[in-house]
Parts: structure tokens; sequence; C-alpha cells
């Protein structure tokens, strides 16, 4: 018989357990009940309107032919430009390259710098994702516990107590996913400080940068060139059905990073390449930052409504559209406790077992990723689902 | 000092030499110079219109958020209601997944299937984006050498002889880049049998059926549920840009592709999977095949004006866009024969050194994804350089 043997590498890679929650939701949908949705991770906005534009004027044309590996240069000379305006930091468009979402950028940085078992270290909690292309790239991930009280950030001394001789580098993210905090500039820069000493690789995770509701976040590239960012237009951008992003790479990357493009994509998708032209235009921003203040505003509710309903909750998150709740005094089954709110009450939450293994059974994530008028309602929800 | 260092694995993942070729060609076009374009794999065609309207139509909703990682399911259930028509096979739609490009495909079959180590069997000449993704994702390729003799496809006899207790599978290709050859049904039955007995793994690389222009393709389908199939949006269907293709993969193989393609992709782009929607209807059929034919007249005046100029062809190639052509009585440094022609003569190819090591400095290739008169033109300033 032909084999359709599955390989070994993927018992290392875990699916996501919201998605049984999605599912059950989506059933339950159709039979009549109303779901309020708090577990996804995607803004809910539509594509802002000049983005759409440019979009259909791009296909108008008809030309949807390939970009070059690296993606369109006037697109990567616009993220060029921003990081200067933004940052206050020079990135050469040599060194940036236009992916298939910040998935894309992972995957490229990732099989640029790991060989068979080589270890790197992350957070715990943090975004699934990270950890199984990891482990995808041949690698192995090394988990370091980050709590309430470390800002749930990995600090200069985490990674000092867990480095050894098989870790070859760092994955970081902030604002982070599940947890929305944002990583300090002066722990960020000791962080990296204690990565060089190593001689350790250092991947930033960036894709929420801009949906930060307190000052802004710092970007690794203001520490050093010799990083590897991986951002997207999924979020802040709100461009998450396009599946673009970018990678920025250190001069000595462009080769590798050109080569894995070529053969891991060709190139990113042209038309959603030619859109992103207008996602840095005036009345874009305009229309983003609007969304961000509205973010804030629902942030801001669902976090004093947790509050008063029980949950423990470290200081205020200052990105990203997440809450992560420790519901100790609720549950030490995080899986059972978001089948049963959605089954009695009609709340979608995501359990904590999706972002690692750290108190993971005690937590869940909320995402505010709908209306305050509906977040409201899943508060008033959640309540009696806790009083019953 | 962070570490940039390359990891080892990127020693095994080549680059393509048409890139020079295709950066001179842009840098004598700057200057004024008319290039004759042959090395480009891409149909020159603009998008369908009715594809290109669907896509518009999508795009003014406004709505691109994710679909979800298997793709969507009303174009799945299209795709399956293609091979029903087209070959005759019953194809569930689970077990069909939309991916960014067949390059998703194949690394979501390849990362399903490969474990550190092991060997697969491909031909020799083939496209270097297969051998370099099973380099990535940690396994080892066994080329096996294919000639004019046996139509540039592997038999079941070259299977058998190249097999090993480290090769799990093989990645076949019909028809094939860089030669245009089809499998033949019974050669490829045989051939399964073989892997079959020896109970490997078969990845069969479609991405160029609906480009037959004697007959069609056969589907590794038509023989075996237990395969991996390759297909994509880009050739036939002519939407290269849109990064658009999908992967057939057993049932046994359903729940890690779909991890799969969670993990790295989140999903292939929502505005080209709508838009695609488009590409089964008869309008654009129509449109596709008026286009089917154009190729096949293209093949037929540069096959019989290379064979006049003194390449050494095997039997005219049944499919794709491509001659692969013996030049042994030119040159024995297809490179630099390539460059050369460029330079003097403004016609642009692709030397045989990006297809493997077999004959590859004695061979070229020819797309003939340029128009009639252009393809023309070409073989006239050929005639002049090999005169020359």
């Amino acid at each position: 018989m032909i084999s359709t043997k599955i390989s070994k590498r993927m018992g290392c890679i875990t699916s996501f357990h919201v998605m049984d929650v999605m599912a059950r939701a989506k059933t339950l949908e159709v039979s009549g009940r109303d779901i309020v949705h708090m577990e996804v991770g995607e803004p809910d906005f539509a594509t802002a309107q000049p983005v759409i534009d440019e979009g259909i004027r791009f296909l108008r044309s008809g030309n949807v032919h390939y970009t070059k590996a690296q993606g369109l240069p006037q697109l990567r000379e616009k993220i060029a430009q921003n990081y200067q305006q933004s940052y206050g930091v020079e990135v050469s468009p040599e060194r940036i390259f236009i992916t298939p979402g910040a998935s894309g950028a992972l995957s490229v940085a990732l099989a640029s710098l790991l060989d068979v078992g080589d270890e790197v270290l992350i957070a715990d909690p943090g975004y699934p994702c990270n950890s199984n292309q990891i482990a995808l790239f041949g690698g192995k991930v090394k988990a370091v516990n980050v709590t309430q009280h470390s800002n749930y950030q990995l600090s200069a001394k985490g990674v000092d107590d867990a480095w050894a001789e098989s870790v070859k580098g760092v994955v970081i993210a902030s604002p982070s996913n599940p947890t929305g905090t944002v990583i300090a500039r002066d722990q960020l820069a000791e962080l990296m400080g204690v990565v060089a000493d190593k001689q350790g690789f250092l991947i930033s995770d960036e894709i929420y940068h801009g949906l930060v509701y307190d000052g802004r976040a710092t970007s690794a590239l203001e520490i050093s060139r010799d990083v590897f960012i991986a951002n997207s237009f999924s979020k802040f951008y709100g461009m998450t059905g396009w599946r673009l992003g970018w990678l920025v790479v250190p001069d000595a990357a462009v080769d590798a990073a050109n080569r894995l493009m070529q053969n891991l994509y060709i190139a990113a998708p042209t038309h959603s390449q030619y859109a992103a032209l207008a996602a840095f235009n005036e009345d874009t921003q305009q229309i983003l930052n609007a969304r961000r203040e509205e973010f804030q505003r629902r942030r801001d509710v669902l976090y004093a409504g947790l509050s008063d309903l029980g949950f423990v909750l470290g200081k205020k998150p200052e990105g990203a559209f997440y809450i992560y709740a420790d519901g100790s005094s609720f549950t030490d089954d995080s899986y059972a406790f978001a089948i049963a709110l959605l089954e009695k009450q009609g709340v979608a939450i995501t359990p904590g077992i999706d972002f690692g293994s750290n108190g993971a059974k005690q937590h869940v994530r909320f995402a505010y990723t709908t209306s305050l008028e509906r977040i409201e309602l899943g508060l008033q929800r959640i309540k009696v689902f806790l009083e019953s």
C-alpha cells in the first residue's frame, strides 16, 4: 500500500482548542442561539475603504502577476519610511521582505536560523503558532514561565537563567498574544544585552505594534540592527484576510531570506501588496487611529468588568486586543470552563491551554474584537454564568 | 553580539540562476535594449475577466476576514466537482485544502510526511523548489536521472532501482517543469505499484494540469486515494499573483494538514479564494481554453524552430509551457550560454543548472509565455547568435 503515515514531527504540532469552541459556537448559531464572540483574534472591522479602493483599482488592471520574491519595492520603501517616522530608525528596504502574513515572516526567520535540535526560548503563555513553527523547522521550544508579576514578558534574568548550550536564541512578542502586555524599553534593552552576551539570535514578534493604547511599543530595531522582526498588515492595519506581513532581517540574512521566499512562497499575494500601498496614507491612518481609540474604550470596559466579576487581572494590558484572566477562583479546567460558558450562556472565549502549560488550566483569554454593546452583553452573561 | 548566523540547513537551499538572467535583462531594458523573454515560468495573459470581476465584487464588501484554515467550503466543493467532471474521480471536499499557491500545498504535504533524514526520490531535471522544500523540512533529495528517452519522467524501474531503506517516498510532476512532458497513465500506474510495494508515500505535482495539448494528463487520484496532490490556480487558471493552490490529502492526513495550515499560514488569501469561485464558470473556461490553444500554437512554432536551429529535442512535450533543449552542440556551460545569448542578442532563457545536475550544463529551458510574434523574433535572434 502507498503509505499515508504521518511524520513524527507532527506529534509536536498542537491544534487549537479554540477551534472546538468556534465549531460548537457555529452549531449553536445555526440552531438559532445568539453567541457573543470574545474568542476571535481578528479585528471585527472591515478593511479600511482606501485600502479596498486601492485593491480594486489594481485588480481592474487585470495584471495580477508575481512580484519579485522580496516584494514590491515601493511597498518596502513605505515600510522603511514608517520605521523612520514612527520609530526614528533607519531600515534599508533591502532588509525588508514582504511575506504571506506574519506567519510567513516567522517561517523565513526560523528556517534562516534554526538547525535540527536547536533550542529556542519563548514565554509561556505565548502564541501557539510561534512554538509550533519552531518545532516544524526542527527546533525545540524551551518555555520560560512568565506571570502577571513580570507583566507576562520575558526578563533579562529569566533569559539568563534559562540559557544553556543548546539554546540558540529567543522569540519575544510585544504586545503579546494572549496577554496584551508590552515589554518596556529598558527591559527589552536589558534582555537583548543578555542575548548578545550569549551570542544568541533574537526574533521579535511585533505584529500588534500600532495597537498600543498608552504610548507606543519599542521595536527591537531601535536597540540593534542584528534582529529579525516579524510584523503584519493584519492587526493595526486591519487586513487579516489579505495575508500580508513583513520581515526585517539583518544584512547577513538577506540572501537566505531571498532564497526562502522563492522556495516557500514564490512571493506574497500581488493584489494585497498593491492594496497595502494605501495603508500608510493619511486618510487610512485616520480610520485606523479611530479604530484604535475604539479598541481602547472596549479594553477599558472589559478590564473593569472582568475585574468586578472576580477574575484576577494583572495591570491593564497596554496593547493588542486581549485580556488574559486568571480564573482560578472559578475553575481549574479552562477548556471545560470555556465550553460550559458557551453552552449555558452563549459566550465564546479561548481556554488558556491554547497558550502553553503555565497556569493554563486556570486562565482564559478574552478578545475585545466585538462591539462595546456586545462586550457589555457578554459581561452580563458571564455574571449569570458565574453566579449559577 | 546578537547572532545573525545562518542555519546549516540553508547550505542546501539553492537560489535560481535565472534570477541573474532576469536582473541583467532588466538592466538592459532600462538602458533601452529590447529583450525577448523566454525565461519566465508564468503565463503572460492577464487574469481572466470573470475572475477579476468576482474579485472586485468581493472586495467591495470590505469583508476580507480570515477563512477557516482549510479554505472556503464552496471553493473546495467546486474543486471536488471538477475532479468528478474532468477525471471521473470522487474526492470529498474534506480532503481538499486551499493553500497559498502550490508552494503551500507542497510544504503541507512534506511537513506531514517527512522526518529528519528521510530520503525522497525526484526526477533530475526537475523543479528546484520541490528539492529545496524537501531539504527545508529536513529530508534528503535522492535524484533519479531522467532523459529524453524516458520522456523525462520517472519510471517504475527507475524508482525500484533507486529505492533504499532510507527512501520514504517519491515526488512526481506531470506535466513536468522544465520539460513539459506528461507521464502516461500506464507508466504512472506501474510506478505507483512500485511505490505501494515499497510502502512509500507519493506526492504528485499536478500544477500544469489543464495545460495539456494532446489529450489530458492522468491524476494520481485516478489510481489511488492514498496520494498527496499539489495543484494550483496559477498556470491553467492564470492566477499567479493571487497565490492560490490546493492540496488533496488522504483521509489519514486531514488532521495533520489542518494543523499545518493553521500554524504555517492561518489560511490562504480570502479575496483570492472568493475570486477563484469564478474560475470554474463556463465563460472563464472558454477564455482559458482559448489560451490553451494559443499556448499550443506557440509550442508548435517554438518546437519546430528550435529543432531547425540544431537543438536536440525529445518528442514534442505534451504540456506546461516549456521546451527543455539539449544544446550540447553549442555549449557545455548553460549559464554562460544563457548570459551570452542575453547580452549579444537580447533573448532571455533559463540555464539547465537551475533544474539539477543531470546534463544540466548542456541544456536550457525555453518558456513559450510570450506571443507568437515574440517567439519568432526570439528564434531569429538565436539563429544569429548561434551563427556568430
